[in-house]
């Protein structure tokens, strides 16, 4: 299992704002690339340095959206952040990897750091975290490795004919939001599955350890999960309630519909929690079902062997005076009760509903 | 079991509002109907295209209820939303089947989507998506299949004097919702019904898996029926704090009403989970018990014929110098003491209360 | 375990409003009664119809009440809601037993439906639906059974000197619910008694499975009662917190302790179900705490005596050659040798706290 | 274990008001002492009867400080009550023993009805209901037996420097409560450290009934203790949040003060209840542990020597044509093919690592 | 397990405000030092009395901060208390070891007393309580023993360029809290993997008793962490909800990032409370598993040797007309018909999947 959100000790006795990588790095080197878009059209740049990167002037139409993937380089993020006048707390959550998901709203601009999740093909959730910044007219986007997350926006932005094409920052900023909430689904769909099917495989008696295992280790990924989605939720339904002035009245339904869908996951997630718990507990009834069975086939066993074992232990005694030994009809008289024991005892358990 | 709220991932990287049909096709071609009601009677119709439906015009009087059965057609959906002036997110939430329920309110329109509960001759739930937008003076109804859950309605419009008649588009609505929320009544009926025989049989031993097995798939109907009902719960409680201006004040009442069945829905849901948790508990205490049992019978026969076993294999010895097998009172003096030693493990395990 | 809080599908296809009795008939006929009193003294009137019934003129002085005790005439409830101008609505929760407690405010007049909860000679509770609605001068209680549960009131009014013989109606609506309210104690005090009587025999090995079966059916009771407790807490709180106008500030008082004493009842319950749970749990470890001491005297027995059986089994076989038979100390020695291993394996239990 | 919080049938039928007594008689008769402080000193009073005692006149200086303990009187109940003008249902709450922490504001005065935490010799929790009243310039103290409880507060005002002797009756309506809710801290701290010994013990083998026992009847101390605490700790609360206009500014962060012990003492009664479950889950998973071990040494036993014993059983057989009987290196052999076998065993338990 | 946060019962009795140090004396004598900075520079002081700290001058530039570590000499804390104008309440607080961290606005003054927690070489958690107190242009720092927590702030002070030297007092006592919150980290990143190991050896055989021993102790620490953290969340939450006109606007974003650090925390509590419990759960489910193997193959032993055993003891009697003993086909034929009935046996297991 990935142990994604495990606390960070190497910022102890820095000062706030102090920028760590908590990470691990995942890149070679920082990708920078922009996106301006508006009436006059789309332009697409890429970047070497931090240093190249201009913020659209104040009063500029059109938006501007900087990606910036891999947040290792922490030189390259003191940059963007003092051109893009972040607060420097914000530019600190960047860069802490790990850390729980947050609306913070500073002057001139909102930030929420959220997390990637993504289902390895070792059948195991992995997250990532995101950040995006809105300012008046460009939104910047951190991530800790490039994806293709966000090129289902880029595709929209150059189409030149949707929704994101003519609305504000705003819109972008949810946009990329939706991107990355939209990416949770496949994964809890798995999830889900996995634990439909364990589920359905509980009565069978093969594979019960691996079974408990799988049990053990969707739930793990559930809590994992949850420590995503859970403070999201949270966020997004604040959002919500209390729009913040930089989200245009225009903008806020997308806002609610974002809400419904993380909602939704936490939902589902609650819903794989219950079942992997009712599957829990009814793997180790059916454990315990199974052992009262087995005890049963024993005692049957053994309450009507052992006592016919005695009898005829008693007569393979040496005493030189048994009479009973002597008489022809002893024998057969012996395989009678013998036999008549057995039925008592058969009977027995048939009442007490064993057979 | 049906898995009917199950996370799509069809919408991944797809634009907000792009419509996508989530559910699985129930229905051959999309059945389109209109009743428009008022002070001057009732005029039923039925369409062959999308393209034919003319909203009720601005200021007319009269009540236009559009039915439209089948949600797999979006173009069909396209057409409707377009003519009666949805917005696109509404309409994107008519077709995501499996979705939460919920309520928004939209410039213009109301809209509640929620889940028709049914029960199969299978003994299980199953689950339909139903979609209700409330115009100034129309209601749309979108199902996933044309069923009789609103012939009630039907059949009050027609005969012209139930309070709907008289009412606005608001009461309509109302008493839509209130007909989908009448048909989850029979089915917790019947779960609470299979919940409380499976706690009256945990005491018998008969059939014990198979009503594990029954609780199991019971709690998971639970869980699916839970996953309708905690969301409409609060939408319909916040309808009712917080009321939208389209519904006039007469109307409340009746949402409170709404709201009371709801909660005793919800209500009985908890019960149910409450007796299936105290019918498996006990279920597990009594395979306990029994299997305590079982270990008494085993234990308390093994312990008196096995030392017995011991005495009589003793004298079965070949030994040439046993001086005690020529005594003659030997052999039955052995079966006294045998016979004490039985005597006392009965009162021992008597005393343990074994007995 | 009678089973009151059941929901009925008797309604599904209905017209909100439309009256339904959804119980089983308690009574033969309908029972109609009055008192009207105030500062010129007490009436007392029995009524064979509900048509004779007529309400309290507005702006009299002076307190009518009417006792109505059956509701499957549904005839005589009609009759009645029209006289007194009852919201079709309250009407229909009155005759709706097995319904969810509430309070409802409509336009002039006040209403509240709550349950009776009595204990039956099988002990077992049962429930009954009670509803009261407080108009501007009169107050109507309308019961599944006549009863005595309001014998205390009417003593009150017939002495005349009571608090309840000089206050308006809101205090009267108080003092039926006070009424009721009170009768929950003794059955709570009753189940009280036999949750902490089970709790106390968890250790006596007398009982046990019927022990059990009474933690599932107190569980069972105690699941009921809370169906009745747990929304009449949160609207008798509501009443405490934003009263009505209908109700006086003189009478505030009395609905706060009415409140503490719902809060009180709910305590008990809380407790009873804590005791249930902690016998329970206390019980299955005591079960396998029982298994544990079988399985150690079985363990004991049979590794003692089954290698000593073998021994001797061996000098029992007839092979020709065995020399140890022919000398005379085989035998002693092999009686010292097997006495040798006995205490070995005592010992070796006594190390490992089995003895 | 004591069931102090239990509920009282006494009362059904009775009207709202009417005083009785719930609790048993715990003194012989009531006594009845005043204290007057102000800036010019202490008077200390004892009474015979309760009609001797005179309410503070209204506008005089200095604090009545009047205790009253015993609460089967209701004589003298009655005619404090009508001295001090309390309200009916505070008189009534006077003597509701067992009744639930509350506290409630009337016209004029202010009520508390809290309960006394004492632990007795036999290592169990008695509790004590006592109700004190503010009024303008007067305190009551109800207490159900004189106790030595309020004598720190007598020391205090008898000194004359403490906080109390300048302060107003709010005040010592405050240190009077401080001093009943210290109470409660040796009773947790008893019961604190018998749950972790209990925890320490759970490993050792010795005690294992006992210690079950002890963990279900300091559950049950809990659960009672959780009744008189739960209700304080919103009481108290309440009071801090919303402080009643009788309350002076001054004495509000005593309220604090107490507001924090009351939570303290929550907090240690939810870190009982863990523990407490910690050690149940911990012993039942130990006895279940320790019977797999039991069932181990069992099965080794068993499964080596019982095909041992078939073996020889198969060479005591009497046929008369048994080649092998005959030649002389068979025994020998049997015996190198059974300890063979035996270490097959062995190799075998020791490889599924039972040895 | 160090057990820290224990009730004391060493202050009943006591008058509100009275000092006791419920804590046991950590350091030889109570050590005094304060640093005043400002834009003049830093000044740094060592005290030997408490009598020699004078208090900033009302009105002076500059922060003055003031540790104290030590709590054990009640003088000092009083004349400290004395000229910083200490509310009593809050004095006693500092001194009160094992309190409830809280929050406490007083005029004048901002309180706070929170603990420090250390993770020690024998793996176990210890707590400290540290008080911080937010006066106009002064912070007092009390701590139980002088330790290097602070030492981060103080070479962030002595450098002149951090934050903290150009922001006012309300900074300081911020910097000192996350100071603290800081060294929970670690602490929780070594349970956290702790918990963690426990859970991914459930699986493998060895160590189960020293595992769960393992859970036990980690769930007691969490226990004892929780009441350290919750708390402070609730504390530091309405700090940011409701922040105190001493903090400045320009500080409230370091609460929001301080916040977001204790939810962090508390997250990681509770994950490694849940997989604490859902490894305990599965080492349960494993030892029932494994005991359901163990009776398996004791009863396929039995149940196949018994039988046989029974059979060759037939034919050890010494009945003296046993005509088949005397056929040279017997003893071979018996061999046949034993072999079958064994295979006739683990047949029958392997069909129940026994094999």
């Amino acid at each position: 299992m990935v142990k994604y959100f495990r606390l960070s000790s190497k910022k102890v006795g820095l000062s706030p704002g102090d920028l760590v990588f908590t990470g691990s790095r995942r890149v070679e080197s920082v990708q920078l690339s922009s996106m301006e878009y508006g009436p006059s059209g789309v332009v697409e740049r890429r970047y070497d340095s931090a240093d190249e990167i201009a913020p659209h002037p104040e009063g500029a139409t059109g938006v501007q959206w900087v990606d910036i993937s891999g947040l290792h380089d922490l030189e390259a993020l003191r940059s963007i952040g003092t051109r893009f006048g972040m607060h420097p707390l914000a530019l600190e959550d960047v860069a802490s990897v790990g850390g729980r998901p947050h609306v913070t709203e500073y002057e001139g601009s909102l930030f929420i750091s959220l997390n990637m999740l993504t289902w390895t093909e070792q059948e195991m959730a992995t997250a990532e975290l995101v950040s995006l910044v809105l300012g008046p007219n460009w939104v910047l986007s951190f991530q800790e490795r490039p994806g293709d997350v966000f090129d289902g926006v880029r595709q929209r932005i150059r189409g030149g004919t949707a929704r994101v094409c003519s609305s504000g920052p705003d819109y972008l900023w949810y946009a990329l939001m939706d991107a990355i909430v939209d990416h949770y689904f496949p994964v809890l769909e798995r999830i889900t599955q996995l634990a439909d099917g364990v589920e359905e495989r509980v009565w069978s008696s093969s594979a019960a350890k691996a079974d408990t295992g799988l049990i053990l280790r969707l739930r793990g990924e559930a809590i994992e999960i949850r420590r995503a989605l859970r403070p999201l939720r949270e966020e997004v339904d604040s959002l919500v309630r209390q729009p913040p002035k930089a989200i245009a009245p225009s903008t806020r339904p997308f806002f609610s519909d974002l809400r419904d869908h993380v909602f939704q996951l936490a939902d589902s997630l609650d819903q794989v929690r219950d079942t992997l718990q009712a599957a829990m507990e009814a793997h180790v009834a059916v454990v315990s079902m199974r052992t009262n069975e087995v005890m049963k086939v024993l005692t049957i066993m053994a309450s009507i062997f052992i006592p016919l074992t005695f009898i005829v232990g008693v007569y393979g005694m040496n005493f030189a005076f048994m009479p009973e030994l002597e008489l022809w009809w002893a024998y057969p008289l012996l395989w009678a009760i013998m036999i008549v024991i057995a039925i008592i005892m058969l009977l027995f358990f048939r009442r007490h509903d064993w057979l």
